[in-house]
C-alpha cells in the first residue's frame, strides 16, 4: 500500500521551521504496513496547494496525509485548496462550529483571551470539503476532515505538532488498519562494507524484511534498520546476521 | 528568483530522520533572496529519483539543490538518475578519483579502515553527469555536482548534514550572489489577534520586508519573521509596527 505526505507551511520553505511533522506521520504509515512513495512541502498558497495535491492524486496512492495550514488566520488556506483540488464546495460543518464556540468560550473563561466572539477567522475553521468527515481535534480549535477522492484516502490534519499528532493517533490511525510493522534500529560493525551487501540481500530472500542501510562515518559501523512484522522476526533475523559473522547492537 | 530542493533518502520516507537538511538549505536560500517554492522528498529509486527531477525540471526554477544518496553503497543512486534526467552520460572525473583515493588512503593510514583499495562502490562516486562540475566534499568522500541545464542550475550534495553544510557553504553559496536578507523573530502581543492582519500588510506595503506570522498557542502571542535587506530595515519595520500597538519581544 503506498502513501504520500504532503506538509503545507511558509514557515517550512523558508527554513524557519524544520518540518518533524512528515518524519512522524511517515512513521506511523510504515509501522502500518504503508510505502511513503513520496514528501511534499508546500507554501500557504492555494494554488500551489491545490496543484500539489491534484499531481499526488494522479499517483492515485492509497492515502494521502496533509498536516498544516488549518488555523484562523488569513493565510491558513489548505481546506480551501483541498476542496478546489477535490472539486468540491466548502460546506459549513456546524458541529464543528459548536465544537468551535465552545473551544473559545473555554479559553475566554480561563483568560486566555480576551474575546470569545465568532469572528471570520473562526468561524472559516468550521467549513469542509462537501462530503468530508470530521476529524477531532482534542488539542486545538481547528477540525482536521477525512474524504476519500476516486480510491484514495485523503486525512487533512493541522501543522501545530501536538494537535497534528493528537489526531492522528486518534482519529486518523483506526482507520488505517493494525500496526504491523516492528521497526528495529541496530548499529552493525563489519571489517568490510562490501561484504554487507550480499548478507543483507540473502536475509530479505529468507525473511519478510526490508532491511535498510547507512554507512555512519567511514569506519567499520553501519547503521541498519530492520522493519518486519514482530520482535520474534527481528530476533531471527539478528541471530542470521551474526551466524554470519556481522556483529550487531541494538539502538535505542 | 525561485528554489526548489530535494532531498533523497528511504530513511527519511519511513520517519527514521527528521529532514533537517531541507530547513537548513531553504534558510541560506531565503537568505540570499530565493523563494523556495516546493520541497520534495523521494526515495533511494532511481525511477522516482528522476520522475522527480524532471518534474521539478519543467517548473523552471533558477536553482534546484538536490541533497542525499552520494555514498559508496548500492541504494546510493542519486548521480546516475539526475544523469538521466538530463539525459547525459555518467562520467568519470579524474580529479575526483584521485581525491576519493587520497581519502581512504588516509582512513587506513589512521586506522579507521581495513582496506584503502577502491572497490566499486567507492569509484562509482567519482562519476558525476557529462558537462559537471565537481563540487569540493571538505568532509566526506563523494564529490557533490554542479551543472546548469536549461537554465535551471541543479546543485548536487550528499545527504550527510555534516557533508552537506560544509559543501553548501563553500561550494554552493558563493556561487548564489551575496547574502541579501537579514531574517528577523519576534513575539508579537496583541490584544485582539484579527488587528494584527491589517497593520501588518500595511506594513509591508510602506517597507522593503516580507512578513511570515503564526499563531503561538490560542493566546495573545502570535510569531513573526521579518525577512528585510539589513538590521536597519528591521529596526524601522519593529518601530512601525510598535506605534501601531503592536508589542515586540525579539527571540534569540
Amino acid at each position: 500500500m503506498i502513501a504520500e505526505i504532503v506538509t503545507v507551511g511558509d514557515e517550512l520553505l523558508s527554513g524557519n521551521t524544520v518540518d518533524s511533522n512528515s518524519a512522524f506521520i511517515a512513521k506511523r504509515l510504515t509501522e502500518r504496513g504503508y510505502w511513503v512513495r513520496r514528501i511534499t512541502t508546500v507554501g500557504d498558497d492555494v494554488e500551489e496547494i491545490k496543484k500539489v495535491i491534484s499531481e499526488v492524486l494522479e499517483r492515485k496512492p492509497d492515502v494521502l496525509i496533509i498536516s498544516g495550514g488549518l488555523g484562523p488566520t488569513h493565510d491558513d488556506v489548505t481546506m480551501l485548496a483541498v476542496a478546489e483540488a477535490l472539486g468540491r464546495k466548502l460546506i459549513l460543518c456546524e458541529k464543528c462550529l459548536e465544537r468551535i464556540k465552545e473551544f473559545y468560550t473555554k479559553l475566554y473563561r480561563e483568560g486566555y483571551i480576551d474575546d470569545p466572539t465568532l469572528n471570520e477567522g473562526r468561524v472559516k475553521m468550521a467549513y469542509l470539503p462537501e462530503g468530508a468527515e470530521p476529524l477531532e481535534n482534542p488539542e486545538g480549535a481547528a477540525p482536521g476532515a477525512y474524504v476519500e477522492h476516486e480510491g484514495v484516502k485523503i486525512f487533512v490534519l493541522p501543522g501545530m505538532p501536538r494537535e497534528m499528532k493528537a489526531m492522528l493517533e486518534k482519529e486518523v490511525l483506526p482507520k488505517l488498519g493494525e500496526r504491523k510493522f516492528v521497526q528495529a534500529k541496530f548499529l552493525a560493525e563489519v571489517t568490510d562494507e562490501s561484504k554487507l551487501a550480499p548478507i543483507l540481500a540473502e536475509a530479505v530472500e529468507r525473511f519478510n524484511v526490508r532491511i535498510h542501510s547507512s554507512p555512519k562515518g567511514f569506519g567499520k559501523y553501519i547503521g541498519l534498520i530492520i522493519f518486519t512484522e514482530s520482535e520474534g522476526e527481528v530476533k531471527k533475523v539478528t541471530e542470521f546476521l551474526e551466524a554470519k559473522g556481522v556483529r550487531l547492537e541494538r539502538l535505542r
